[in-house]
C-alpha cells in the first residue's frame, strides 16, 4: 500500500486551491469598500462644506460619526452574507490571525481594500467640488503617541466587534453589521476630533493618495490599526482560551 | 388526446391574471407612500421653517437626513408584509427586471407611488405655512453630469438594499426594513447637500407637481436614479450568477 | 334536559370576569406611562432650559425629537411583555376597536394613561428648575383645522404601528417597541414644529393639568388623535378583510 | 448509613466554590467596563473641547447623550456572552438582590468595575489635552434631594432595562445590550443636564479620582444610584410575584 505523501498546509497547491473563490470575493471587497468610502468620505465632504459657512466643531463631529457609523453598518449588511462586509484591511489581519481566512484571501483582501479606498476617494473628488475634506491627521495638541495609542484602542474595539458578534456563532449573529456599525460610531465620537477616527489603513490611505500626501503622521493610521489588530485577536484568542462561555452560569 | 395550446408568458391572459391582487397592492402602495413622503416632507418644510429663522447648514442636513431615513424605515415596516412597503418606482423597476414583481404590478406601483408623491406633497402643502420647501435640485457647483452620477450611486444603493436584505431570504429578512431605512439615511448624509438626495422619482416629482416644476433639471430625478436601478440590479444579478453564497466558505 | 341561559357578551358578568388582571395591569401601566412620560417630558424640559440659552429651533426640535423616540422605544420594550407598553389611550381606543382588549381593560387603561401622564408632568415639574416646558399648542400659521388634521394623520400612524408591527403577529413581533418607538420619533420630526407632536392625550393632558390649562386650544389633543385612532384602526380593518397576507406573492 | 451535614449555603465552601470562573469574569468585566468608558468619557472630552469654542448646550448635551448610549450599547453587546456586560455595580447591585449572581461575583464585579472607572478616566486624561471633563455634579438649580431623586429614577429605569431584557429569557433576549445602551441614551437626554447623568457609580467614581475629588455632593452618585437598584430590583420582585406573564392574554 503506498502512502500519498501529505501537502504541507503552506504547500502552494493547498495555499492557492480557493483561489479562485478569493479572487471572486476580492473583487466584491473592493466594490463594497468603494461603496462604504463613497458614502462615508462623501459626507465628510459635505460637512466641510457646510461648516466652511456655518456650524459649530461638534455638530460637524456628530454628522461625521453618524456618516461613518451608518454608512459601515448599511453597507456591511448589505455584503455580509457575500464576503463578510470587512472594508478594513485591520479587520482582514484580525481574521487571518484567528484563522477565519486563509493568507491568500487575507493578502487579496488587502489589495482590494487599500484599491477601494483609493477610488472612492477619487469618486468623492470627481463629483464634488472643493479639495477633497477626508484626510485623517492629528489635532493640534495630540502628539504621536497619543495618536497612535488612540488608532490602537479604537481599533481593537472595532476588532472585537467583529470577532465577538460575527465571527462567534449565535443568535445575534445575522445582526452583526448592526453591532459593528455602531461600534465604528461610538468609536468616532471620541476619536474624530483628536485623530480623524481612521481605524481602518483603506479610510486612510485613499484620501491620502488622491491629496498627495499632503498630511503629516500618515505613518500614524498604519501603525495604530496594525497595533489593534493584534491587541483585539489577542483579546480574543484569551477569552476563547479561558473558553468564556462558561464564565456566564 | 387533445393539447391544450400553450399560453405565452407574455399573452394577456397570463400577464393579468393577477390583476385583482395587483390593483389592491398599488391602492396600499398610493397610501403607504403617501404616510412615507407626508413624514419625509413635512419634516423637509419643518426644518426649513426653523432654519429661517437659524441653525447652521450642517444641523439642516442632519435634521433631513434624519427624518427622510426614520421615515423609510417606519413606513416600510409598517407595510412590508402588505405589498413589501417599495415606495419608489425606481425599486419597483429594479423588482421588476429580477423578476421579484410581473410587468403588471410594476407598471400599477408606478402609478401609485407617483401619486402618492403628489398627494403627500399637496398634504404637506395644505398643513403648513409657506411654500413647499422639498424640491429636490443642483446646488451651486454640481453640474448635470455629477448630479446624474450622484443619484446613479445612491439609488443603486437604495436598490441592492432591497434586493440583499428583503428580496433575499434568510434570517434577518424580516427586519430588512431597518436596513433599507438606514440606507437611506446614509445616503443622504452625503447627497442631500448635493443634490437634495432624491434617490425617488416619485419622492422628486411629488413637490415638482405642486410647485409647478419651478426648479430646473428636474430631469436629473428621473434619469439619475433610472440608471441606479439598472446598475444595482445588474451588480444584483451578477452576484446570483458566480453564486455569492459559495464565497464565504 | 335544562339549558343554562346564555350570558351576553356584555353582561356585567362577563365583563369583569377578567377584573382582577385588569386591574392589576392597569397599574402596571400606570407606572410605565409615568416612566415614559417622566424621560420624555424631562428631556423637552432639558432642551427648553438649554435653548434659553443658545441653540437654533432646529436642533431644539431634534432633541425633543430623539427624546421622545427613544423614551417610548425604551419604556415600550420594557413593559411590552407585561401590558403591551401602550402608554397612550388613542392606542388603547384602537385596540378595543379591533377586538384585542376588552371594555373593562380599555376604561381601566385610559384612566392610568391620563393618570400615568399627570404623575410624569407633576415630577418634572418638582424635580427641575422653571416652569413646566411641555404643554402642546399650536404654532403661529396653524389653524385648529390643520392642527386637528396633523394630529390626526400622525396618531393614524403611530396606531398602524402598533397594529401591525405588535397585534400582527410575526417574526419580528418581540420587536414591535423599536418599530413604535421609531414611528413616534419620525412622527415628531415632522410635527413638533408645528403642534408639539402630542400624538397622545395623555402626553399632552398630563401637562396642561399641572400647567392650570394655560394653553389654547387643547382640545385640538383630544379630537385629533381620537380621530387619528378611529382612522389607524379603520385602515387596518380594511387590510384584514382584504387579506392583506395574500397581496404579497 | 451516614449522612454527609449538609453545608449551608452562605458555608465559605459553598460561596467560593465558583470563585476561579468569578474571578476570570470580574477580570473581563474590569475590561470591559474600562472599553465603555474610555468610549464614553472620552467623548465627553471631545464635546467639551469643541464646545469651548463653539456649540450650543443643546448640542453638548445630544453629544454626550449619544456618545455614553452607544458607547454602552456596542461594549454591552461585544462582552454580553461573556459576563452579561454590566459594567456599574448598581448593575450588579440588583443582579445579586434578584438571584442571578452571587454574593462573591457581586463583590468582584463591584471593585471590577470601580476600577475599570478609574482606569478609563486616567486613559482619558493621558490621551487627550486638557483637565477631565467626565466628572459628574449637580447643575445650579438642582439641590441634592432633586439630584439623589433624578438619579435613582433613571437608575431604577437602567435596572429594569437589564432585568426585564436580559435576565428575563426571550425572544428578544439576545438583543438585550440593544434596548439597555438605548435606555442609557434615552435617560442622559432628561439628566445630563441635571445631574451629568451618573447612573453608575463607577461612572462617577472614575473621574473624581483622577480629579482629586474636586468637585462637591459626589455622594450623590452614590446614594441615587444605589436606591436605584432597591427601586428596580422591588419593582421587577412584584411583577414576578404577580405573575405578569399573565396580564397580557
Ligand atoms: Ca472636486
Ligand atoms: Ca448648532
Ligand atoms: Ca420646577
Ligand atoms: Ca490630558
Amino acid at each position: 500500500m503506498s502512502t500519498q505523501p501529505k501537502k504541507s498546509k503552506w504547500s502552494s497547491e493547498s495555499l492557492f486551491k480557493d483561489l479562485r473563490m478569493d479572487s471572486k470575493a476580492a473583487a466584491v471587497e473592493f466594490i463594497g469598500t468603494t461603496y462604504f468610502l463613497v458614502l462615508g468620505l462623501g459626507g465628510i465632504q459635505a460637512a466641510t462644506g457646510e461648516a466652511f459657512a456655518s456650524g459649530s466643531v461638534i455638530e460637524h463631529v456628530l454628522y461625521i460619526s453618524t456618516c461613518m457609523g451608518l454608512s459601515l453598518l448599511v453597507s456591511a449588511w448589505l455584503f455580509y452574507r457575500v464576503t463578510g462586509g470587512l472594508f478594513n484591511p485591520n479587520i482582514s489581519l484580525a481574521l487571518v490571525l484567528v484563522g477565519v481566512i486563509g493568507p491568500v484571501r487575507f493578502v487579496l483582501f488587502c489589495i482590494a481594500q487599500l484599491l477601494g479606498g483609493i477610488a472612492a476617494a477619487a469618486l468623492v473628488f470627481a463629483l464634488t467640488p472643493g479639495p477633497l475634506a477626508s484626510n485623517t491627521f492629528l489635532q493640534t495638541g495630540i502628539n504621536s503617541a497619543q495618536g497612535v495609542f488612540i488608532e490602537m484602542f479604537i481599533t481593537s474595539a472595532l476588532v472585537l466587534s467583529v470577532l465577538m458578534l460575527a465571527a462567534e456563532k449565535h443568535t445575534a449573529t445575522p445582526f452583526a453589521p448592526v453591532g459593528i456599525g455602531l461600534t465604528l460610531f461610538a468609536c468616532h465620537l471620541w476619536a474624530v476630533f483628536y485623530t480623524g477616527a481612521g481605524m481602518n489603513t483603506a479610510r486612510s490611505f485613499g484620501p491620502a493618495v488622491i491629496s498627495g500626501f499632503g498630511y503629516p503622521q500618515h505613518w500614524v493610521y498604519w501603525v495604530g490599526p496594525f497595533l489593534g489588530s493584534l491587541l483585539g485577536s489577542a483579546f480574543y484568542t484569551i477569552l476563547k482560551v479561558i473558553n468564556y462561555r462558561e464564565l456566564n452560569p
